[in-house]
């Protein structure tokens, strides 16, 4: 097999965060589930944000988050995601690369903008989070490079690229060409919402396309629709090659074959804002296992990972992440 | 005299933010003077931005922080400034009214980009800021509203707007405006070398058309061209009628006739961030001002808002400024 190029490339919703506090109230006002991230369309991203305290902005998106993690490793990355050729997608496109991870996805001339996630943290700390896809829509299989793909040790796909219809036949272009490379294809379930709105792809997806699968315990009890986690856990052994599933403060369990994984969380002195945890778990652990490393090592990094990133605000690394992987990595 | 609509009326430079960590080598490569702020064309903004590392967007400019100030602070403010019809100066406008301040200047529709200051965040929490003007440079005399300006206790100009030959005459028209109308000019002079590039106009704009200055201790005496801070204070006093000079952990000196008023400065646990403490002292003096308090007051209100925006990163306040208000004006 050829050398790689690249450890991961990550396929995903290029979207640029505007994050605001907010009072309970507002959401209420405004109509919104505390904790749950929506699709909007334009008008109602203008009514939102009309109604939003004065913003951040930083780049975001769920697979775009995890390249940032897997960069902030050391790891070799590329993506591809669709942005608007707008101030916003220059932006997201500056921050990709500024990090070192390739990002060579044309920008679309006409249509919406680029892709916005109104994000309204409450005291609480919950993170109510409004999806304009905006640019989003526009990626087709046309912007899969099959040499790109070709040329990474894994290409891992978000989820909620299933939402939208030319971005799933991407999604299939980009794993047949991994797999006819011979190289391996990685799924996030994204959230539980997602797993609900395509519950029967998904499963055909895992059987069929998907080597390494991450999931949360509710989006792996979703997509096997039972209400206990050793149930999933059951299920999905042996639907694709490697299941990393994350439960929160109780760490995560890796089913590969015959082989069950259990590694605890990293302990956290405050979580603060827990967005981002699966995508740095997912970060951490790819990052492992494309450096050869075994499963439980691979799932410690995931966890070191996940723990930073629920230590502040934000769902991108701050810490230097590559001190992190030398621990884990001893 | 009618009654007034708005406490405060800023205008200045309409400014995004694009804050990144840096290492000094940065600094070095990029040839940039640490701590400095310099003016700088799109050419070269490009080629800041294409070294810079991720960044995080958010409203800025010295007079918008001020009145983000103000407005935190439960005054009616409304702000002047030149965005462009774009994604950024989208951002601005949203930012300013969604605190409550009234932002009505036309954007731009065609012509530079809304101004970025690119601002490069190194270890030992000093900020280097590369301004991109952008848009602002089409700020001119027919953006002034001189009925807006007369219906505000206290026109509030920044010292940066006069780096720009239209500007200067909006500049003239607000201070003429208010006055006709018996309102007050404040004047922050903004920066010392900002104050070296245009000494002799800021003296005689000081003495003909200032009622109210703000200057820290190297911009008074920049302005007087004297290595000593009593002889600035001796040089000010009589030269408009309040002048406010801050002197960073020593507190603040209001100079108003032959009153001379010494205010310590408010204890601050950490200092993070430097960045906004003219800005914010200026907005808590003018609230106190505004709301008929006397000067001793204002210098300690002022005080309290730098010691609050000084102990987190950014430029705009975080803690409710209007409790901070209640303990001083008590």
């Amino acid at each position: 097999m050829a050398d790689t190029a690249y450890d991961v490339v990550g396929i995903g919703n290029a979207i640029v965060d505007v994050i605001a506090h907010a009072e309970d109230a507002l959401l209420a006002e405004l109509g919104l589930s505390k904790g749950v991230m929506t699709l909007i369309d334009s008008a109602e991203a203008d009514r939102v944000y009309s109604k939003m305290g004065p913003g951040i902005e930083c780049s975001g998106g769920s697979a775009g988050n995890t390249m940032a993690g897997i960069a902030a490793l050391g790891g070799r990355g590329a993506y591809v995601g669709k942005v608007r050729d707008d101030q916003l997608g220059e932006v997201f496109r500056h921050d990709m690369r500024s990090i070192g991870v390739a990002f060579d996805t044309n920008a679309a001339s006409d249509g919406p903008s680029t892709a916005r996630c109104l994000v309204l943290v409450t005291a609480d700390a919950q993170r109510t989070m409004q999806t304009f896809l905006g640019a989003c829509v526009e990626l087709g299989p046309e912007d899969i490079d099959t040499a790109l793909i070709a040329s990474a040790k894994v290409t891992y796909l978000e989820g909620y690229l299933w939402d939208q219809r030319r971005a799933k036949q991407a999604f299939i272009k980009a794993a047949e060409a991994a797999h006819a490379a011979g190289r391996e294809v990685a799924l996030s379930l994204s959230d539980p919402f997602c797993v609900d709105r395509h519950r029967a792809d998904f499963l055909d997806l895992v059987a069929g396309h998907v080597d390494i699968l991450f999931a949360n315990e509710s989006e792996i009890m979703s997509l096997y629709q039972t209400a206990a986690f050793d149930e999933a856990l059951i299920a999905v052994r042996g639907h694709c090659r490697v299941a990393a599933l994350t439960r929160g403060e109780k760490g995560s369990v890796v089913v590969a074959g015959d082989d069950v994984v259990v590694v605890g969380a990293e302990p956290v002195a405050k979580v603060v804002d827990t967005t981002g945890a699966g995508d740095l778990y997912a970060a951490g652990f790819l990052r492992g296992l494309t450096a050869g490393q075994d499963l439980a090592t691979c799932a410690r990094l995931g966890g070191l990972c996940a723990a930073e990133i629920i230590s502040h605000y934000g769902a991108r690394p701050e810490a230097p992440l590559a001190d992190l992987a030398r621990v884990a990595l001893v």
